[in-house]
Formats: structure tokens, C-alpha cells, sequence
């Protein structure tokens, strides 16, 4: 079916061919509108927001244009309706309730990350193999024996999930949450996972700031040395 | 003084104009190159090596093109070949020292993180506030009170650090950082810091990544319902 009609602000296209790495744009640029947001700023033009993250206006335009129409001729973008616009493209704009597999360092620390309560995503339950954790309540979050995942995840209507637990036991851990019915994984483990192909994943490679940075050093270095 | 002779592979550009999501991808690359190596394969062309991170061909030699000429006609690039030229690029062909700030829950799980050490990064010494932290060896990292930080930072050379403290105490763990003669900052703590223009940061936002899985499992779910 031929679905001909423009794009609503904040309306997924149906062919959803949007390349990942315009909607990991998406992120960056949301980050930013709401950091201007809270410093009071009411509208932006996309020169500016290709500015602060180092795009050409170009560039931020052709992102958005993905999604519909946004900006006002004269006036830019409202900050407000951009953020709330963006939380639409992105699926924030209600909460998601979260399961994290693996309560070691890594897990506890996200447990009390507060950079997920502020986009929208709360963890609402934990679970570890390890019997002296089990019964715990960590930052609020209470750790469960691993085979209660699938009922509380049912019940819950929970559609997410973190592996937080060793690379060894990574994929064990993504076959729980694939049959308790998990539809979206982020994993943790520097491991690649073998999912079923209607089960989404994101990896979280810690290493790769550590990258951009030693790039960051050396090339002024270069420049300096010049 | 204008320099026109051609690049030398992983050369970095004199003009030093690269953009910061040509570095990243830059990452990226390097990562799946690393992943097909221990896999055996030799070699790859440009437009396989697009299709596994989802961008064109004509991208990915775009961004090589960047930092010169590596590829074979008839035969791609050669695997081993362009990783050595990567690390050259991100300058992570040498190993590099590191120290962290902050040895809570993430920091201490930062110290057991595997992927640091496999791109050639090593955090030498940890600092915390706690006196009942300092003294500790963790993950075989020793734990220092803060007030050491300038001296071992000297001694061995350390350019770049990492801040894992709370948000509210990470602008004064940066200005430490700063005095003691680091070059560079990877950022933990969702806080935006104040720098002198000599000192590179990057930032780690967590949430970024469940971000990228609500829009995958929402527009999956758009698609199916069509």
C-alpha cells in the first residue's frame, strides 16, 4: 500500500529506512536541546545546533527532515517542541520499563546511573544467578532469582533489557530475556550475541571514547607541532 | 606554509580538519575490521565492510580518504593492513596510560572493563577521597589518595583521565586533572565541564544507547502493524 499523504511532525516514515546513524544523531541532538532548554534558551536555528555538535546546518536539516517538518521561517526550531518532537521520533515520550541481567560492579553502578530516569527509562527489576544477592533491594531495585524473569516481564509488559553479566555468560543471558519475550537488548558484555532477527541490540563498547580522545590528543599535538 | 604532497597512509591531515563523526566512525571500523581478523578473513572491500555497519561503500571510502589512500584494486583493503593504519589514525598503535579518578561502583567495574586493554589502553593508578579506598589494589590498579595525583601523573607520563565521581564533584576532579598536567578526559559523570582550550573531553551518556533500541523496537513495531 502507497501511503502518499506528508509526514506529521514526529511521525515515523513507514518504510522506516532511516539510517542508524541519523537516528543516533537524533540522541546527540536532543542532548543538546534539552541542555539549552534548562540554560533557558527558546528557540535554535539548525546553524547553531550544527555548531554545538560540529555539523554543517545542512546536515541537520536533512536529519530532520527524515522525520517531517519542524523549523518556523525567521524563527528556527522551538527548542520545546523540537525536545517533545524528538522524544516521539525516539520513543521516549513515555516511560520503558527496563530488566538488567547481572548485578556485579557494572550493574550496580547503572542501577544507580540518573541519566536514565532523566530520558525515560527506569529499571524496574534486576536479576542475578547468585543466590547472596538475591533478596537484595539496590538503589530501589529489587534483585531477583533469574527464574522469575519471564513472569515478571509478563506482567510488567516489560519490552527491554541489559546484559550486564561476564562475556562468558552473555548469550545465556540474551536466550532468557529472547524467551521471556524481551524484545530489545543492550548489551554490555564485549561480546557479539546471536539473536533471533525480530529481537533488536545496541552494544556498548566503553572503549571507544578512549579512542576519540587519543585521536583528539594526537592530532593537536600534530597541529601544535606543526 | 602550504604542504601538498599526498598523504602517507594513517598520516594525520596537517589542517587537522577531520570531522569529529568521520573519527567515530573511524571507531567503528575498526572494531568490525578487528572482529573479521580473528575470524580469518584477509581481506574486505569497501561496500562489505559498509553493509555490516549499515553505511554506503561510498561512505566508508570517503572516510578513509580522509587520512589517504589505502586500498588494493581488484582486492579491497587487506585486513591487517588497514587496522594498523586505524590505530595509527586514532594513535592507539602505542599503548596508552591512564588514570581514573573515582573508584566507586563504576569506577571499580571500569577497572575489570577487558576492552580498554584491548585497544591498548591501561589504567596505571586510581585516586579516591575515601581514606578507607586508599591503599586497596583492585583488579591489581592501587588506589591513591588525590593528593598524589600530580606527582605520578609526572613520573609516568600519563596524558589522559578518566572522571568517575558523582556529578557534583566532577567540575573539581576535572580541575585536578587539569593542574596535574592531563591532556585529555573521558567524562563518566553526566555533568557538562568548564575546560581550558588546551584540554580534550569527551562524554559517555549511558542512556544514549536504550535510546537507539526505543527507536528500533518502536519503528519495528510501526512496520509490523502496517
Amino acid at each position: 500500500m502507497t501511503d502518499s499523504r506528508p509526514l506529521q511532525p514526529g511521525e515515523i516514515p513507514s518504510d522506516a529506512t532511516v539510517p542508524k546513524v541519523v537516528v543516533s544523531r537524533i540522541s546527540l541532538y536532543l542532548r543538546e536541546l534539552q541542555r539549552l532548554q534548562a540554560a533557558g534558551q527558546q528557540t535554535i536555528s539548525s546553524s547553531q545546533l550544527g555548531t554545538l555538535l560540529g555539523f554543517s546546518d545542512a546536515q541537520v536539516r536533512k536529519d530532520l527532515g527524515f522525520f517531517g517538518q519542524f523549523g518556523y521561517p525567521g524563527v528556527g526550531y522551538r527548542c520545546e517542541e523540537l525536545i517533545s518532537a524528538m522524544r516521539d521520533i525516539l520513543g521516549t515520550n513515555h516511560a520503558w520499563p527496563v530488566v538488567m541481567l547481572g548485578v556485579g560492579n557494572l550493574g550496580q553502578a547503572l542501577l544507580g546511573y540518573r541519566g536514565f530516569g532523566r530520558q525515560n527509562f527506569s529499571i524496574e527489576a534486576a536479576f542475578d544467578a547468585d543466590p547472596a544477592k538475591v533478596g537484595q533491594v539496590i538503589q530501589g531495585v529489587r534483585v531477583h532469582p533469574l527464574d522469575e524473569l519471564p513472569a515478571i516481564v509478563k506482567s510488567r509488559g516489560i519490552r527491554l533489557g541489559m546484559i550486564v553479566v561476564p562475556a562468558e555468560r552473555a548469550q545465556e543471558a540474551a536466550d532468557r530475556l529472547v524467551s521471556a519475550g524481551i524484545e530489545g537488548i543492550v548489551n554490555f558484555a564485549p561480546v557479539t550475541l546471536t539473536l533471533p532477527p525480530h529481537v533488536q541490540s545496541v552494544s556498548v563498547d566503553l572503549a571507544i571514547e578512549l579512542e576519540q580522545l587519543s585521536f583528539a590528543v594526537t592530532s593537536q599535538l600534530a597541529k601544535a607541532s606543526l
